[in-house]
């Protein structure tokens, strides 16, 4: 049995016996008796298990050391005046697969540093399982979200032909010999590498999404992207997952409209479905995390200019490092005031233009951009996005300005060329989303094996 | 309005106004009338709208070409003598994108070749159309099977440092200036790269699943996998998606117990959901698709050891290029005469230990592994799994029977040294499942952007 399906059912189960297959958390044994805290990662919650001298091989059951994989079968007995509702009174437990004195993983504090030496073994750990299950959650949520809402997902490539987006440093993806990298007259000639061209793994998966959202108006992307860039900070990470939903007939309004029911729908649903987790984070890893949350679900999402948020940060009369200005992108410092004069979730929208990626919709004011970052109350920017510029000349103009040749990118001027629509989407970084969501505050302890400038473990 | 909810509501909505945005994929303009036919992308099926003289600017409408974007409001009349259940006539269209003559998606029949060299405009076809919907039907049923079954999703890591499970050529990932590969006593210096290590696209999650098997016991993944193989044949892509569910306290049979399961929850899911699209598979792509998917869900599936299967083989008095050998793979003539033998899908199992990975458990009679492969009707192999060895000395002698050093892969070790479990998985291609329940033949056809050798456009 599931540990989950006896948790949800302990009540019906007392007195019955139940049959539970697991991993050793903690080990104390006395002398006449013993009690394992046994977890199988279906649940949250460790059960109890207490061994008594009656069983046959109870010498045996007493050596079991911590990281030990278990098959037992007891009786469960209701406990309401303890801690736990309940414990299992074993009668039968054998040692499926032993561990040893050198087992890292002990029942004790360690750093999420150490942990982090163990990728391998961190996992095994109530904060690690309650991470790890959160992400599956969230990423199930993301799917459900997007399936109920009518987008169809896209499946955007990993590996590309095109840099042209600019969007940060690239991997380069090659089958070459690096010993033997083909010249032709002094240039590298990728004629012969596997693709015969020089290809990349991408940074985002934004321009095919548009390709899709053309035919079926409402897309999304969710999939690896990538960052070459040689920073170690706690929130940046090599590879990551991106959300990149695309929509046609829809203008910056609807994309934020959609961007503010998903962000309510995903807290909502990981404070659902994994509440015990919730609790857990609330409790050791960010106290207030909840309230936080609650508070995102339930207030409205106020939107100011970013020439009204300059202003506004100015009238404020709050000391900054760096002065805020309607020219220039917002510090972390502007984004946190910002957040508490508005009293939570606020979009800035409508950015200068020089500071934002070609692909983005002039306004008339000529000036400024239908770009949206929305910032969220505990941390910076969540989620970025635009209307897409939908109009070929505008579109030529910007492309030039930012030094792309239009012939490189004769498909993506296509779009506008055929049945072109005002369209816009944006961006939501999955790892940042779960560390907001848990409160976790750095993103190597939320990604499985996580790739950082000199650390690629497993 | 999104079609869908049209289609879904004709009859509730006859005699009502309707309004509509989407593509014109044919116009048949008259003297004093025409008929455009509108998609959206929100349903399969395409909206005709036919409008009149009396609009304030039929002259332009007239001029609408193939590909337009249009905007479009009018009446639902219910048309139940004509093919289709309704019609709009319209009051109100509105150009919004304009197309041009060289428009290259004509109504007319084009080959999937043609199509091809237009990546960003070929699934404005019905093919693409139904090949794209079904993709991400698909796509949702793998989470939502294993959101349901209680596994937990892992994001296996994209970029690897190991290379030693040997599934295929890699692709490598450096941030190197090709030109200037740093070389140390004339072999490359890894140290200077990105990661400091030699690093590469993976070929498998499997054994990264491995580990959180270890402790949330049922978990899968679900991303994109790589091989680097210059193979330019109808199944074989460089970038494709993988689903590896991995179970511990789990053998062989109950990881084939939990795949028949999940194909015929799949299968279900894609006629449930996109009953219009398979019905055009069935009738333009594949006669009798839906049919052979139907005994798939209705037939249970039968089990041959390897063994049997080749003696099945040559009792069968059927003639074969490559004669069956208890020694040697199944060819695919093998596999085509034992699901016919069968009248259904079949699990082969047991194999010899020579041909098949290091990791699979060895069977007591210590020349076959605890391996399967799942054959279906009108494709080979669609699924290929294993129980896992999950003890310490008996892997440690396969890997060095495979020349791999064990040291290497301590990490994978030491899953075995701390709380080892009876364990088994197995993988199932995303993209070849997804040629199966449409019929299309060749993987080009069903990824959104497909790489293969000398390919990887957009």
């Amino acid at each position: 049995m599931d540990l989950k399906q006896i948790f949800d059912n302990y009540e019906a189960l007392a007195n019955q016996e139940v049959s539970i297959e697991g991993w050793v958390r903690n080990h104390r044994d006395q002398k006449a008796f013993g009690f394992l805290m046994v977890a199988d990662g279906t649940d949250f919650r460790v059960v109890q298990v207490v061994y008594e001298e009656s069983l046959s091989n109870f010498d045996a059951v007493k050596k079991i050391k911590v990281g030990a994989a278990v098959s037992l079968k007891g009786t469960l007995v209701l406990t309401p005046d303890l801690k736990q509702p309940f414990e299992v009174k074993a009668h039968e437990v054998v040692e499926v697969g032993p561990s040893h004195e050198d087992y890292p993983i002990q029942p004790k504090r360690h750093t999420r540093e150490f942990l982090r030496t163990h990728p391998h073994l961190r996992l095994r750990t109530n904060l690690f399982t309650a991470v790890f299950k959160v992400r599956s959650v969230l990423h199930h949520a993301i799917h459900r979200f997007f399936e109920d809402e009518g987008f169809v997902h896209v499946a955007a490539p990993i590996i590309t032909g095109s840099d042209a987006e600019g969007a940060g440093e690239m991997f380069k993806v090659t089958t070459f010999d690096l010993n033997r990298v083909p010249l032709h007259e002094g240039t590298i000639d990728f004629s012969e590498d596997f693709f015969g061209k020089a290809t990349n793994l991408t940074v985002s998966g934004q321009l095919q999404a548009e390709v899709f959202a053309q035919n079926f108006k409402k897309v999304y992307t969710f999939g690896p992207t990538f960052r070459a860039e040689n920073s170690n900070t706690k929130t940046h990470a090599s590879e990551f997952w991106m959300i990149e939903p695309e929509m046609a007939f829809t203008d910056l309004k609807g994309a934020m409209e959609t961007a503010t029911k998903m962000v309510k729908y995903l807290i909502q649903a990981v404070m659902d479905k994994a509440p015990e987790e919730m609790a857990f984070f609330d409790q050791f890893v960010e106290k207030g995390l909840i309230q936080k949350l609650k508070s995102v679900v339930d207030k409205p999402f106020a939107t100011l200019t970013h020439q009204a948020a300059v202003e506004k940060l100015l009238a404020s009369g709050r000391p900054f490092e760096n002065p805020p200005s309607v020219l220039e992108d917002l510090y972390t410092e502007h984004e946190k005031a910002l957040v508490e004069l508005m009293d939570g979730p606020v979009y800035i929208i409508d950015w200068p233009k020089d500071i934002k990626a070609f692909y983005m919709r002039l306004n008339d004011d000529q000036k400024t951009v239908a770009a949206m970052d929305l910032l969220v109350p505990g941390s910076g920017e969540l989620i970025g996005g635009s209307q897409r510029e939908e109009r070929l000349e505008p579109l030529k103009k910007r492309m030039q300005a930012f030094g792309i040749d239009p012939e490189d990118m004769a498909w993506y001027l296509d779009l506008r060329r055929f049945g072109t629509t005002p369209h816009a989407g944006y961006g939501l970084g999955f790892d940042r989303m779960l560390m907001y969501v848990t409160g976790i505050e750095n993103i190597r302890d939320v990604i499985p094996f996580p790739r950082t400038p000199n650390n690629c473990q497993l």
